[in-house]
């Protein structure tokens, strides 16, 4: 940690800052530069020492050196994580891709999308039994109906299952029905559901907020390893920013960021990345010639009648054209894709 | 809601289009206009039809006319709501002022805040026991312990207690010391939350979260007073920016805007909104002179000791000169600032 | 254009704006919804007619329902247009590649360039002579001296030249030397400096400002094209967001927008989207299946003694990798990169 | 300058960097941390040599310390500047406050509104002759007309006249009428035009760009102070946000940070910062309690009738009103409003 001291900071100052970097049990180091002093303070944790220094007098910033994540750090685990649960294989080479419906709404429906995404190349099975809407008065999910229709997609189909838990309360329940546990952007720092997620078996697909910094990301899977649950993929869903031709941005150097910083694999969601439908199979290549590891898509068996994000969902057509682009870029980039055997 | 057709868009398409309309149980009208067609959908509901309409064939856009919110709605209600739980009132006309340690950390810590910014003029305290932290390395909060001591420093002061619950299983807990419950930004979409307070019988502080938009603060107030609860405040916090100056954007015309379009409370947090504790006196009367309801304010005995949010805290000094100027610019725009008997 | 009146807009105010409306050689067709009255106003002009009725009595909001922009759209010229100038052809199926260094800072290190990025496979040369830099006190380009390097690097290799404008002073001086003038994203919206390159007879690579919507970027081309220049690239360079792990922040799904919205090709930049030479060849590659029509990538023969952007530049062995990985990712998605001939 | 070494950098890496920092004219201090070496490179200049040595191998990150911008800042003139201009007096403790329309649109138009808003109490007028409009089918300005009628009406009202120029050919013509040189948003990093201006004997008001950073606009302050002109009024206007209820995002605590690093005063511009003109007054008296040296405001006599910006222009009842509650809360913070006698 670097301390800046204003250009006018005084002797009592700089020995009272010295005192407290001390005090925090660090080394203190003091550089006289040209116009400030500066005191290295040697021995950083990674607790939040930063800010109570910020108030000390006489301070003009405070530098931390170390990121504030250490057990999805790449400095910790050099190697990049693979996971693997039922039929989803994702990180170190080979691509996972998850598809299906934004929310699960008939069996009918639910199968349907389950075999045509398995038919054109798709890992696992997405659908939400649980639904975080923005208004009360939007459909909020066919809850454990739902997740009865997803293990019977499964049964069908050997599509692994990823869904989404909006609750701690939920977790057992949903844990019981699912491979994947999804944690959403609107839940990324609910942090009793992180350490919820955390002490679950099942692996956990953590979604980026929409004004999360990669440094929140990354401490909001911290929150999940630290309870001693590996299986973490990180999910770069779109930020919030000025534009509104699309729904969010999707900011793909995400990927190649998160890869330099952290061993957990990246997926990318260019459904709510964009909230177009017609933008989402040029977002799906993108992020394959990028390096992700993953894809999540939405896709539905007739999107103008969906009961959410139909706007942004593909057709069975659409999704194996995207597929069969995705498939011809993934070789051009040496990413393996894995088919899934009949149950 | 107005559905624009594409330019190109068929005879087919357009009638097409007609019929969706009336399936959702609307009236459809059309209009010709020079290179565009039209259809005006007249009986629009609140639910998410949009959406739907969206994904139609020769679609270009659609246009909701409705606010997606209704009870919270200066055209439901339109007169000011005032709140008023023990010492604090606030909306209408009179200023609420909460203010006090970011976390509770001691008996002494706490009373002695209390005191002091009982004496500076405020008419809450606020204090943190459930912490929402951002590091699972930091301190997460006293928790029950911390609410004790909350209620002791309402016995000694009078001054109405402010507490942030961060899950829904603490929600009775917290309920039962405190008089407002807070729900932070990082749950704003916590909808599970939102509803567990809405059936609370406390009032709730609900803070926009960092990149969420105003209908989204409306339609997440929305879900509380949907469960009965009429008395939300809402708090601008600030916002995700590309600005690193300041921790957040505050943006004051969130006042403006939010006495237009409802008829609750609007809190200004000039704390949270700059992250720095220089700039929180000069956005403390602005926020005043802009109209607010009420202010929220971070103030500790000694900031540069504090356990969480020291740069952003107020020492008494500054407080009590902070609160001297909000007198004085209360009064120049002709809003009451309540002096708090003793108890 | 569609106006929706408040839901206690009177009828007098109604009237009003119906008067307004036909004074503005409209045709006012008024649909009284369940709550609001909107007024529907046949044969919107391009003009910005919308402000003037937002400022009516009882009006609600104004949504326009044309693009602002014209020549520019794809409803005009639904074929996307192909440009070519010297050895760079793009658009409409072919890939234009343009590399070079940010500033052009001696005969040897730009020809040591153009020699290098043609080998590697790039169909253009790009060096700064003009430097707009935010800071008086950084290198500010070699200017004419630099323009006449350009073109004897073009003597030498055959590639077409591509460099910035800053003023309107200079287009002539640098018009008789380059073959494409670059406007910079400082300068989007200096419109003098549009019209200047409108009324040259060379291609313009237009970039867009950091915070310009797309609709201003293409009114920005609008502009260019109204002077009859039609030979106009777009170029998305990353737009300031709340992320600061990347310089800006490149959403690559603007290509899939700009291919909706307009006929003109569109152009990546990878080094100024990113601002860190090692997420340069993901985004390259990634732009490229996103169906971009071009790249344009700073390459320098030393980055660590660059005199300008070192850190975003590629050195020559990384490029030809890039360039390696964009050639098979351009034959997966069917996009042609021809090679230049020698001179 | 700090330079934070890799985790994994070696000895060479390291000898190499310090060796590069001893090329660049610094001393190199080398401070051996627990994880990371950092290297404290003392004597930095304000040159860009932080991007040189970003690249270096083994490097994780530069730290600058200093601000790169000098003239502008706090540190090299302590006590705040005020301008005075014709009637127009702005900074330490006097507030300017400009008022006018956005362009001048005739003789009537303007001596109205010019008498108008000195009634009321502004200090200066403003009004467009020269108008950079997003659209090139927009309303361009009376251009030389509309210098002369500006002249005009300062000799009928006394006020000094604030007006935009948009292209360094213009700048002697402005000058010759003008007060007060305003250099535009879109225009803030047009280096030509502010070198150009810099060489003027007017007064400056640069307007902040809608993406800037504070550090962008100082060093563009910077850019006209080199070149001797030290008239300079910094001007917040709002940046571009997400949100989407109004045009730009308004930040008040700019206000407390330039006040903190430069000496030069600071308007506020709520006008454009709003994009409301029902917004506008309290964000006008929000300016004032935040302790902005100025304001300048757009006042029309018919916004319903604008040429331009009408939706966010006061009319005269609107603008007196509000700065009758601007003059009270100016006398609550202890500012003066100097009146403007007659001619």
């Amino acid at each position: 940690m670097i301390v800046v001291m204003a250009t006018n900071a005084t002797a009592e100052q700089i020995e009272h800052m010295v005192e407290r970097v001390e005090q925090l049990g660090l080394k203190a180091h003091v550089i006289q530069g040209t116009e400030h002093t500066v005191i290295a303070a040697i021995g950083e944790k990674r607790e939040e020492t930063k800010e109570s220094l910020e108030m000390g007098p006489g301070v003009s910033a405070v530098v931390p050196i170390l990121a504030p994540y250490k057990v999805a750090s790449r400095e910790v685990k050099p190697t990049p994580t693979q996971i693997q649960c039922g039929s989803l294989t994702i990180g170190a080479g080979t691509l996972g891709v998850i598809a299906g419906p934004c929310s699960v709404e008939s069996e009918e429906q639910l199968i349907a999308s389950a075999r045509a995404v398995k038919a054109a190349g798709a890992t696992a099975l997405r659908g939400g039994a649980f639904k975080p809407r923005t208004s009360p008065y939007s459909f909020q999910g066919m809850k454990k109906e739902g997740l009865k229709l997803l293990a019977a997609a499964r049964e069908e189909t050997g599509l692994a299952i990823v869904t989404e838990v909006v609750s701690t309360d939920d977790v057992d329940l949903v844990a019981e029905y699912a491979d994947v546990l999804q944690v959403g952007a609107r839940n990324m720092q609910n942090y009793r559901l992180l350490e919820a997620v955390g002490k679950s078996d099942r692996a956990v697909l953590l979604k980026r907020g929409a004004s999360a910094t990669m440094d929140e990301l990354l401490l909001a899977a911290e929150y999940i390893l630290n309870e001693g649950n590996p299986n973490v993929m990180l999910c770069e869903r779109g930020i919030r920013t000025f534009e509104s031709h699309t729904r969010f941005t999707l900011p793909l150097a995400s990927v190649s960021y998160l890869h330099r910083k952290t061993h957990l694999p990246v997926v990318i969601d260019p459904s709510h990345g964009t909230g177009h439908a017609y933008m989402v199979p040029d977002m799906a290549v993108a992020a394959v010639a990028a390096g992700a590891d993953g894809l999540i898509v939405e896709v539905h068996p007739d999107p103008e009648n969906a009961l959410s994000d139909g706007y942004q969902s593909l057709n069975f057509d659409l999704f194996e054209e995207t597929m069969e682009r995705c498939r011809r870029v993934a070789e051009a980039v040496d990413m393996t894709l894995p088919a899934v055997s009949s149950t």
